[in-house]
């Protein structure tokens, strides 16, 4: 077992076309021992946003703190804590920061 | 994409041996369309307590509210909001609640 707090785990900056002020720690991932699932936590600036992209693969998302939107095929939805979401395999999806406060969210994924 | 409020996810008993006072809610999975891993959060009454057992798949576990402790083959360690948990496939574990709160916790599973 390994348990860990959330504020020891490293933070990386995330770099890419039409990202912006998006930082990423793994909460349990590979170096962990866990080959089947990764959790993430993204932290996502005042201003920030995530990249307007889609993959073959899904995401389970909870909102942690802050607040923002996130924007799929049919337009922009609020997002605050309290909410999860599901982004299908194959779906457009950003998530953007409006607010004046850190956005934070876990996104789990397969490894 | 589908987005929903944790209040609004149905709440069932777990019922079982050695389980005390443990809820859980599907936040995502099957009847979502998420076929390949499932989102659940319990929550655990102040004493109660899931089983102490073992199984062949892994948990990832991210404590959300409450306090409480988390028993391993190595004994016992005290679990708060802030801390995640990876629990390796066929590890015995066992999450108790001896606060005097409600515990909650994230526990993604694959499908």
């Amino acid at each position: 077992m390994i348990i860990k707090g959330i504020n020891d785990v490293p933070t990386a900056e995330v770099n890419g076309d039409n990202i912006k002020d998006v930082k990423k720690q793994v909460l349990i991932g590979k170096d962990d021992g866990s080959d089947k699932m990764i959790m993430r936590l993204f932290t996502v600036q005042a201003g920030g946003n995530t990249p307007l992209h889609t993959h073959d693969f899904e995401h389970l998302v909870k909102i942690e703190k802050g607040s923002g939107i996130v924007i799929d095929s049919e337009g922009e939805h609020k997002i605050e804590p309290g909410m999860v979401i599901y982004v299908k395999p194959n779906e457009i999806h950003q998530f953007k920061n409006n607010s004046n406060e850190e956005l934070q969210f876990t996104c789990t994924i397969l490894a």
